[in-house]
């Protein structure tokens, strides 16, 4: 494999072993596993899935479910606010395949029957606190208006209540998240309890991945979407919802200078690489974590090396002094990225560790 | 022009009279305008240059220079410290067009100098206090040498001395761009005034937008390589290096929810739409700044409105109570971008105002 820039490489054996350890733990508490494909955005990834008995996806763009829905992906959710602006889209698509979305209002409902006429089944969505979008829980009145709306349109079928606990990336330690999904869990699960005597069917859809991959309790969870644990990053790690060796994608990036007075390197991967997204790692601000690759994949992560800024294409990146020595101009780091969704998005390639491409959504 | 989802909208009367108003700057001083083409990416937009006299660039890759080589750019300077993984490609390039290259190391001259073999032009690339990448000014000894060994090598040819001041870009008011530019000017005149004896042909070349807006006195200086001011953005409009009517970008985006209790407004247009570079404003993060589009533009910006947050495809933005009753599901809102060069890149595509297809270097 030989790379000369900035390229994002997949360990695909290590996105196997994530989707396997998902897949399996979802099975075996007879939850519904309905993985989020925005992280991987690739028919060959989601091949992988398949391997695994999983044959319904969720997505964040109908183009996104277009990509899939022509990869002979059948049942999909798209997890994102009904864009009113791609109805026309919506409507090829729901003519093909088993299509959910999302609805929070009254007047979405109704601007969608006027313009969707295939069959369709809505989900509301539904707020815990997180505060991005959905109704909130406790508006019991007005959920009910809603699901009323859908009920009333011949075409329309209702499904059920979803919601998306992102705020559980944000969270300092494995108990917080523990604590704020399981607060989640319970009010979706009011919510259940308080309409499943006139809707018997229906489902209650969650899921973030580090929730996915910590919590145990799932009681009264039909469906669970995470997507970011097929790759895992530098946030999960931090956060602890995955160890470094289950990090799937990592940027090569070649050293183009080296200042051993500031124990600082510059590489060739910049903003438009890996990504403008930071975290907080020992009170500095940090875009990434570094190691040195080798033949059999993305190789020891340097103890105290991390990128601590990046512009278009430049990475600077602070290197120990005791590491320094060994890294050499024309070489190249591993750089794994703080969140893996914004990272993979920005690269138009992968590669797999045998140099393979993987195609992706964008260049479909 | 028919927008369904998040689309980058560039106005190209603006692009056009921020490029007049530049290259006039400088051709009236006397100083070689060579703009960095990293922000636009297009041979579209490099054809307004043109009609001002402009066939020199700059660029930020190897991979750009070749895209811009085969749209008859002749004369290309990248501006990045030379990846000693890409010489194949800089042969190539340098066997067609007059190609400057950056060296900051006696061993980057010597792994230079046994891979190349078509004349080429070398930079040497200063530090005057960013910190980045480059010699620090003050180095004497070390630059001498560099000079040297680029002079002993029969196919290169040492230009001049290059800086980079972008440290302008974060600073806090007008008068300290300016103070900051003018303190790394008179360093980049002390070098030429040492080297010029040995080195009579030498030039110095400097260029940031916040300074090439801003200053007035270039003294010294034969070469200005800004790129951001063709399209400007929110970034250069606080700092003062441009007003709001000359940003030339916009990313429009379908209004997908609202939420009026909380003055919240959810478009589709995330952060793999804007990125997620985001500045301090009136002590508040924010991720881009809003206006409403019309027939004519980007449409009047809305006061104290403003992207909070983003995540991967969603947007969310405050908006004034007294403002959010106008805006409907649906409706487009154009969002002014924090930094045009990382929004414009993430984009695969540009629209200009009337629906016409610009191309860029990644759909090349």
């Amino acid at each position: 494999m030989e790379i000369t820039k900035p390229t994002l490489v997949v360990d695909l054996k290590i996105a196997e072993q994530n989707i396997k350890r998902m897949a399996e733990k979802f099975t075996q508490k007879g939850i519904q596993f309905r993985p989020h494909f925005k992280t991987h955005q690739s028919h060959f990834i989601g091949e992988l899935y398949r391997k695994f008995g999983i044959t319904k996806c969720t997505v964040s763009s109908v183009g996104m479910a277009s990509y899939f829905a022509k990869n002979e992906w059948t049942d999909i959710t798209i997890a994102f606010p009904a864009n009113l602006l791609e109805i026309k889209e919506m409507n090829a698509l729901a003519e093909q395949i088993q299509l959910q979305i999302l609805v929070d209002s009254l007047e979405k409902v109704k601007i969608l029957s006027e313009g969707i006429s295939p069959k369709i089944s809505l989900f509301i969505e539904i707020d815990t606190g997180y505060f991005r979008s959905g109704i909130l829980w406790e508006e019991l009145t007005q959920i009910e208006e809603v699901i009323r709306a859908i009920e009333a349109v011949p075409q329309f079928a209702f499904v059920g209540f979803l919601s998306h606990t992102g705020n559980t990336y944000s969270q300092p330690k494995v108990e917080d998240v523990l604590s704020l999904f399981d607060t989640s869990r319970r009010k979706m699960l009011d919510l259940k309890h308080y309409f499943i005597r006139d809707y018997q069917n229906l489902i209650l859809s969650l899921g973030d991945t580090p929730a996915a991959s910590l919590a145990i309790e799932f009681d009264g969870v039909d469906e669970m979407r995470p997507g970011n644990f097929v790759f895992y990053d530098v946030m999960q790690y931090l956060l602890g919802a995955c160890k470094v060796e289950n990090i799937a994608v990592a940027v090569y990036c070649p050293v183009v200078a080296k200042y051993p007075k500031r124990n600082q390197i510059v590489i060739y991967g910049g903003g438009v690489h890996l990504s403008k997204e930071k975290l907080k790692w020992k009170g500095k601000d940090i875009f990434g974590l570094v190691s040195i690759p080798d033949e059999q994949g993305f190789g020891r992560l340097i103890s105290g090396a991390y990128v601590e800024s990046l512009s278009q294409e430049h990475g600077l990146i602070n290197m120990p002094s005791t590491e320094i020595d060994q890294i050499n101009l024309g070489d190249l780091l591993a750089i794994y990225p703080i969140h893996s969704c914004m990272t993979v998005d920005l690269n138009i390639e992968m590669l797999s560790l045998d140099g393979s491409v993987i195609s992706k959504y964008r260049t479909y």
